[in-house]
């Protein structure tokens, strides 16, 4: 039986041996000593919760979430929402991982695309040399392109950490046509490294937060990494590594938010800026997204904005037509 | 005998009944009871100090700042600057204002033509009458193109406002190209209008604060104003003006900064972190420009970046090559 | 069968369709699939839960909250409080809105007597007409008579608007006796107006915050509506003008609590601080009368107070008497 | 010679030993290494400047601020200002000092008689116990009359302490008639009481701060002197003394200005908030009456207010005429 | 039957009205109404959960938490922890309380005897009389000997303000010999001092915070106290007095912390910082030795440290050997 | 003619090319244009002020701080100081430049023999490795003995550095002592590495903050440093860097204080309140060993501190005897 795509489950079907990503899993026990396992499956479409009444006691320690899982059962309903009733869980290996993990808006081909066109129009010998030291090593290349760009789940995505690294290119940019006293190359390459430390911050498959991601910040990682391709590079400017090192441990823009330092120069600053207003607009498309079922014309408040957001009221069309109800 | 422009005036040079701006003025008296009186006298393209020695005291009283006055004196040098040595100076009427004021970077009427661009690109029918209903407004449309967006000297400028409403229209629009969820109509009304208040926030002269600009806030005026314009136009939808109104009020971003409340809705979110990289790097360019004569590889403190900036090594060509040194 | 109002509802009664208003509904599942559904039923003179198991699936969905209900059953006991054991609900009109909705401690007819009186008393012509344009409004007058002053349960009362405005009124006016600088037309105005936004804040029946009460502020639409009358009112001077918009807008004292400015006059701080006196006292009054069933000497925390309040010991008379002990 | 108020000091009058209190004295000295002395002078009416040339060496050190000082020399002008140029000045001992310091604005009669009226208002027999012990204490009861409530200029006066004291009784009892949950005795009780310990913070003539207002504050002091007090009042209730001191501890209502706890209690809260709309609104009307000369329709910023305060347009009559123009 | 300590409690004892000291209780209902007593049994070596099903209601208003309770039952297994099944629980009198307290990790002897080391080593009178005014007295003695220094479950023991205030002391101690600026007798004194007020502010059994350590805080109450103790010592400095008092309110080093004044002493400072040393290290100790059964190489957030806490990767053997590997 | 130590002048003296360290030069003009030169000379054991009235104009700018001069002139008093009234200034080459710069309390041979014992008593092998792999490096070693621990003047010290970083071992040390469950082998080996980056921070005479010291931070040096060594050392444990570089990064124990994470492990905690124990003892040292002659029992406003420090009053001859009165 071929692998039924999770968009493409529907009330009623019978699932045998279905793999899945496992995201979640939670155990809970009814007075009487039962056990009952909750998970969210998933693939790289989309996600659907199951349950397990009355697992037996093993099952649930002999699962790992961020692997796989092959799942029997069938599909009902729960508070009007799809839920796969579960009658047998066990591990498996999945042997396409790219199936079952979400992606970037952008396809990776044309990011990689547009990535090669950036780094052809860098001008600054130095910096020309710096950027091809860090996408020319095939490791840190292929990290670079899968690596998602922070660990909530509908930001993190394979290739989130590219696709955000181009949208702050874009707009510094942006920014170097309005203000011409703004270095582009500098700019630039500061767009493109500045999270480079990310490759190492998330588990690639669970987007969990690794042990170094916790204790030593994306942001240091990306200064000393991006120091350590510097210092295999004979006549790089002192004067130049002293701005690409600051403007990357400063590009949080404030103390309160992990920097240790403020910006201080043009690039640092427009860095910051911009990539604040990325992040801010992908996580309130990300948080407008989420499911919420309780019809308010708010959501939950979300952590990044400190508030929660608006969605419109639900008789109106919107200003712009409906097609953009959700997500006004 | 013809004005010599401020930039034109060298060591040694006599001045006769020369008309400028007075920007400052500062009484101040010596022990032996005699009076000094130290100025700042500007046109469109620069200023320059003057100081008048047992100047009598009835002189100062009749000065006021933000006006014209006549100054007879020479040139000298103090401290490395030169310096007007005053032997008159008198109050006077400027017969052409503009010549004594200065102006923003870009052009007046390349940026009229930018702003009829992005008017007519506008598709709702509801946002393209409210923008056309406050820039058809004669009265309003020139103090638009004329007012300031800021008090601070170089920031401050005629055209200011125009220059920077357009600047973070750019990059509004930049970051609906890169987030097809944002709503571009609404995003660019929204860059257009969120400062209007400021018209009536800034002397349009002196570019002091008015009463109303610190009892008030452009922020309230602002969206004050565009309510007036919405009253008068029936059938604007009511989610829109809400909408509207909303990102007006909170594109300061935070309650610290004085937006009574967060940014709720993406393109108000958009607003704001727009507005932000526009007016940080404007600043930064302001601030790095200041002369400050200590050979520091630092400026003073910039108040609005809370911390100084760095302008790079003496000795340094800098990264991108000696045209770009003093902003490095 | 005549209405049983609430407070007479004893345990072993049978209701019969029974009106009540919908204060919260909650619908949880048990493990077998079944439905239970939690309401909070009230009337003017206080709430009583209700639960319905085993309810049919489209039962909650045909009620809405702050609506009438019609609900059968019987009085049953749960952790020693009442509660309805419900064999039938369904939607129902209620004739009389106001005999299901809290309502304040003082007599409406009593407070706008007072509020008339007050009205009466103010001097300054321009003020005078201000208020008059204002309240003689009936749908206005109406509205501010109704509406409430916060959305909290307890505090959210049918005139808590009115009862706190006129409470703001004595303090400003007792505080115009102790200095006599202040001016007591002015303060009294801004006593009655301050929170005029207010009645488009908050939905007259379930107390929830509207979305323009959210997205625009109860600060900015009070400023704005009050400019709207002055814009009716020739001759209104620039200077009071200046002066009761601003004190409006400041009226919350600190940029964190929402105010865009700091209050700068006298009167505006003066009211700042009559407003917080009066909103402290009721908050923290309604929050000692919340029952809290744990036995502590403290309450819950007062999310407006920052802290848990103290009720005193329990075997404690209090100092002044046992009939003040639960507030003590 | 008598004693010329300085009041009544004009332009061109001669000074033979006339007493000031000196309150404050700078030295300065020119390049030459002659010294110049600059004074205030002051008796309770108000203060006039005063400047000494080529004062001997000895004598600025033989001067103390807070004492007498014996004035010979001749009124001139000074920008505008009157200022006794000094040809000798020597310390002298004031016979009456009340004549040389600012006093309440309220009669101190007037004060203790409404003191005396709210003590036997009293009908809780503990805290009229504990009031009466306080202030039955000649030594206190002195110190309370004549000490000031704060320790700049303005504000500072003899009879400041009793003069806000009184005020946040009447203020407390305001809210009493507002919120009938208000213990008055209580309450009345907290009004008197909380600043006690300003009684040993100011020093009385300086009004600077003494080593124990600075190293303990007057909140502790003002609570452990209440402490000792009720320690020597057998049977005074247990509660009643864990609400008085936590009320007193607690006045200043936040950590950040001072107060270990926050308030608690509906006394607490209530006598902080009435303290703080006393002391705001006299801190403006202080700042407001500050001579401040440039013109300009602000004031200084007010650290108390944390802002600028608004005096009003100079050509504005003001609204509600001219007598209050200067503090509007 | 012997008392079984809850260290050799096993599954499948049966327990026939064993003592326990009650440290919590819950009382839960389930649908039927039926009700489940879930409690934690402690003795001073640690606690164990027991849970009642189908408890009589009487029973639970029966026990009170920090007091006897005896228990029969048997000992099952609940998600791989022990738990006690119970059948019947009932109060009961606790003979030696001291066997089912936690108590400090150090024995009570060795602790007075260093502290008896420290008291004869202060060679400054006055101290050494204030010292020995406190700790001579027999009450207060045995209550610091037995006081808790925090609420917090592991954290709180019997013995826990005297272990960290012999800690302190061994750091200003510390502290002193790298300063020799700093006064070691006042610096000891302090240390031993600081907290005094703790033997007021916990239940000495359950640890709860008492009504007056709530509202009055140990700071004041160590101030206070020791006052209390220099007023009965004639002669005692004045300038000594302020010093003592000084840093014992500013012991907690910030205002939002609760001092009301900053450290403003060297002894002062150093006392601060010393309380937090032994404070946060004590508290990172407790906190990673909870049983947190995630897995997770992080803890949960400690209030305390504003974070979560690393306690190593599991596979790790650590750095210095197997031994101390579950608190790395 | 010998130098002449600047604790030996005295007045009177006549000096002729005596050679000092330039701390600090200003240069004001007159009003008749002419310069004045104040400056600071110093050497290891002092710094006295001179000044040169009519300097002529060029000599200036010839001088440079933190190198040598050659002064003449005769030593006068100003204002009850010595002041070096200067003929002639010129810049000389320090042949010993060690003569001329303050240096740490403790001898430098003694702080190297207890840095050799303490790095011999470390047992864990790769962290042995890892502190020879700094200390072996000659350079590095010698550039950590001379750098100074802060930049301003009485802390900064050659030699403070070391003394710093050996106070914050034996604070440790004597923590390990009282909490077994630290690792001292770590604690040891972060105290001496976790302010290495300062050898990179401070320029070694002027005590100015380097570009990199203010670009970068220390706390990324000293990381991405340890790194560096680390990278070197084949077998080193990841678990072990792990923690190294957390608690380096850690270390300033608040993110406003510029670390970009806090610390979560239980060395790193210890490491932050040792250091600012250290850190505020010697700051709060030097800050009341600043001379400030206005008689108050306050200083001024201790930067570091947030607060003013208490001297003592000035009759008082201090608790512990007369010869600490100064610090006090």
């Amino acid at each position: 039986m071929p692998r039924i795509p999770v968009a493409q489950i529907a009330l009623g079907m019978d699932l045998r041996k279905q793999p899945f990503l496992l995201r979640e899993k939670r155990i809970t026990t009814t007075r009487a000593g039962s056990l009952m396992l909750q998970v969210i499956l998933a693939d790289r479409g989309g996600t659907v919760p199951g349950v397990y009444f009355d697992v037996p006691s093993h099952v649930p320690d002999s699962l790992a979430t961020a692997k796989g899982v092959a799942v029997t059962g069938r599909v009902g309903e729960f508070k009007g929402q799809l839920q796969v009733n579960i009658e047998r869980i066990a591990p498996t290996r999945l042997d396409d991982l790219e199936d079952f993990l979400p992606t970037a808006r952008r396809p990776l081909e044309e990011m990689t695309q547009e990535l090669d066109a950036l780094l052809g129009s860098i001008q600054d010998p130095h910096l020309s040399r710096l950027l091809a030291s860090v996408f020319d090593d095939t490791q840190t290349f292929k990290a670079f392109c899968q690596a998602p760009a922070a660990k909530y789940y509908h930001h993190a995505c394979v290739g989130g950490l590219l696709e955000h690294s181009l949208a702050v290119a874009r707009l510094v940019l942006a920014a170097c046509e309005l203000h011409p006293q703004l270095n582009p190359d500098l700019a630039l390459t500061l767009a493109l490294l500045h999270d480079l430390g990310k490759i190492h911050t998330y588990d690639p498959v669970s987007f969990e937060m690794t042990e170094k991601g916790i204790l030593w910040t994306h942001l240091y990682m990306s200064a000393a990494e991006v120091e350590r391709h510097i210092d295999r590079l004979p006549g790089f400017p002192a004067e130049l590594r002293l701005r690409v090192v600051h403007a990357i441990l400063a590009h949080h823009g404030r103390l309160e938010n992990g920097s240790p330092v403020l910006p201080m120069t043009l690039e640092a600053i427009v860095l910051h800026d911009a990539d604040k207003l990325d992040a801010d607009a992908q996580g309130a498309i990300d948080h407008l997204a989420r499911p919420q079922g309780d019809g308010s014309s708010f959501t939950e408040r979300s952590f990044m904005h400190e508030t929660r957001l608006y969605r419109g009221t639900r008789e109106s069309s919107g200003p712009a037509g409906g097609e953009q109800r959700e997500l006004w």
